[in-house]
């Protein structure tokens, strides 16, 4: 099995939207359920947009040890230099810049023309690679920029030092074919392409960006960009969750991630509480119902035999629905137990708190379900999907 | 360009999942919806399944015109008796029956064998026949059957009397090129295939749903099962909206359907309010934020020009912000007109106390946008996604 490695930009891609905001606390939270995640790179920001990405990008950098952590920098010298000094105490750190390659980019956007904008992506991969050895380079719109002078790009920044290549497909116009045949092109045209990691950045305009994703691994990427619960711009990024299942799921694909997927379920819903992004009930691997069999066809054949309707046992992704049921006979232990596998962690007076309410709750219902813990800890958003407007 | 059918089964497989149930005055405003977007079918229910569903299944068969009306029946005499008997008053109908047919289905769910499956599929066909001139067989979870029997399969049903043969993803396990394949090799290997419409019918528990329908077509099929909003079983179904815009973008793959696309968003509100089933903000096409650019690098490139970051129209699926803004000097035909377009109809009394409501409220703000509507229509989910909790 060929590694695959995880960038996850729910704190950069995912965290630009408007109404998604978060403080460094709240950050450095998110930044670490993704390091006990398994991400091999953490997109932390994007500091010359402001000085509170900046800073963020610095706690982050403190905060974690093993991930990447990563910078967003267009390619010019002032978002470089930012980028540079942002990640002054990141122990792996990495510069992404870029500049868009389509026509659509270099006519209406640049004025300009494709040699200078070749000049100027292999520049700024100079300019980063002064300041550190991991640098990647992202071909903004390169979904609908000609393949010939993608592979002609990806060959000069590879050549000028970058480590990876980044293959957006900004409007999430491709298919899965399209994209795919688009890295399959790269690295079969770009000389010096083994000296480098190929990487997608799939966008959910069309409901296209994990198919997407998945068409480029099959072609020879071996970095995906994604995000938690598929946040991020306008309809978002890959999910992180479909990526890592579909890769649990068909062995075929040959590729193997650091993920430990019982982690998925809590840091989804971690990142939905803090970023107040619901996850529909019908979102694949960590919506509510994902692994809710109604129908009486259904039921009945999962009572004959799991796996007739089944493809993924629920407990691989964190969904602990049988395990600790907590009762009005359960102690502060347990409490604080489970909701640390939920992704929330209370200090004591948080907890006494949360216990006296969960006691009045335990002793209205038989059983304290997880939706209920969040709903005690003032985190739920499932319940909100419940109520009746 | 070849016609595209478009087969909706929000008000079966959506309806089905709990806490979706309408009634059947509900299920009429959503047949008629379905009518008006253009969809070529509408499975309107699961008739033996309860008395609740034979009536519903009545009552939309007098309710729409153009559409076929589809009931679903196991592979069985009382489910196919029921089916028919509900559609008695369809102008176009339709039973949609069919069985297990993966190994799974047959070993651990029947106790039976290939041979012995084949004959009830076919004996199921013949009885449907008796009662209508359209029957469409499903081969459930055909997703994970062996290609050479489902051909076997196809191949009798439609000797049978099938026009339409089904090929479920029960469990959405496939991958676009797996399931591409399946259609691919029915198409070459069914030697009657030309007599019925192949169909996709596709779940997302991987996020694949949309790919793999989109893959079936590339493969032949010319009937796709879809749903609003992708409801349905777990993590739901194929989304209508993704299917017919990526057709609309991708004038390659050359089929065409019937849908009025600027229906699209006003009928994914009416569906999300009924059913009490969010749309979460980062869905393709129909989520809150789906044409919202919101980072200073994509801002600057949209003012510069649209087509740098823009691949659809938001007009075109009906998101109409820039239209009729109302403020607190429109009057009750503007609102009626306004909520008409966002799919909700009311009756005067209804509009009075509306209107009082919204001229308190425009009071209070400059403009009232189609959120604010649904608020004082009293049906946004999408107003709970901004509260905190």
């Amino acid at each position: 099995m060929e590694r695959l490695f995880i960038l996850d930009t729910s704190l950069r891609d995912g965290e630009q939207v408007p109404g998604c905001q978060l403080n460094t606390v709240e950050k450095i939270q998110v930044a670490r359920a993704l390091e006990s995640l398994g991400v091999d790179v953490i997109e932390a920001g994007f500091p010359v947009s402001s000085p509170t990405d900046f800073n963020s990008v610095v706690e982050i950098s403190k905060a974690v040890t093993r991930p990447v952590v990563c910078a967003l920098a267009r390619g010019v010298r002032k978002d470089i230099d930012m980028a540079a000094e942002a990640l002054r105490y990141a122990k792996n750190k990495r510069i992404h810049t870029g500049i868009g390659t389509s026509d659509y980019h270099i006519k209406y956007k640049f004025n300009s023309g494709r040699d200078e904008i070749l000049a100027r992506a292999v520049a700024a991969v100079k300019y980063a690679r002064k300041y550190v050895e991991d640098v990647a380079f992202y071909c903004e719109d390169a979904g609908r920029t000609d393949n010939v002078y993608l592979a002609r790009i990806a060959e000069a920044v590879i050549k000028a030092g970058a480590t990876v290549v980044n293959i957006p497909d900004t409007t999430g116009y491709c298919l899965p074919w399209i994209y795919g045949e688009k890295i399959t092109f790269l690295m079969e045209n770009v000389p010096n392409i083994h000296k480098a990691v190929l990487s997608t950045h799939c966008h959910n305009d069309l409901g296209m960006a994990t198919a997407n994703t998945i068409a480029g691994i099959v072609g020879g990427a071996r970095q995906v960009d994604v995000t938690v619960n598929g946040i991020g711009e306008r309809a978002g990024n890959a999910s992180l969750e479909e990526v890592v299942m579909i890769l649990k799921c068909h062995k075929s694909i040959r590729v193997d991630t650091r993920i430990n997927t019982k982690k998925i379920y809590p840091t989804s819903r971690l990142v939905s509480s803090l970023m107040n992004m619901p996850v529909q009930p019908n979102k694949a691997i960590v919506g509510r119902n994902a692994f809710a069999h109604s129908s009486g066809i259904h039921q009945d054949g999962i009572l004959k035999n799991r796996e007739s309707y089944e493809i993924m046992n629920p407990n691989d992704v964190g969904l602990d629905e049988k395990a600790i049921l907590l009762t009005a006979r359960s102690g502060r232990a347990a409490l604080k137990y489970r909701l640390s596998a939920l992704g929330i962690e209370v200090d004591n007076g948080k907890l006494d708190k949360i216990y006296a309410d969960f006691l009045k709750m335990a002793d209205k219902k038989k059983s304290i379900s997880d939706d209920d813990m969040l709903l005690l800890a003032g985190m739920d958003n499932t319940t909100l999907f419940r109520t009746n407007v």
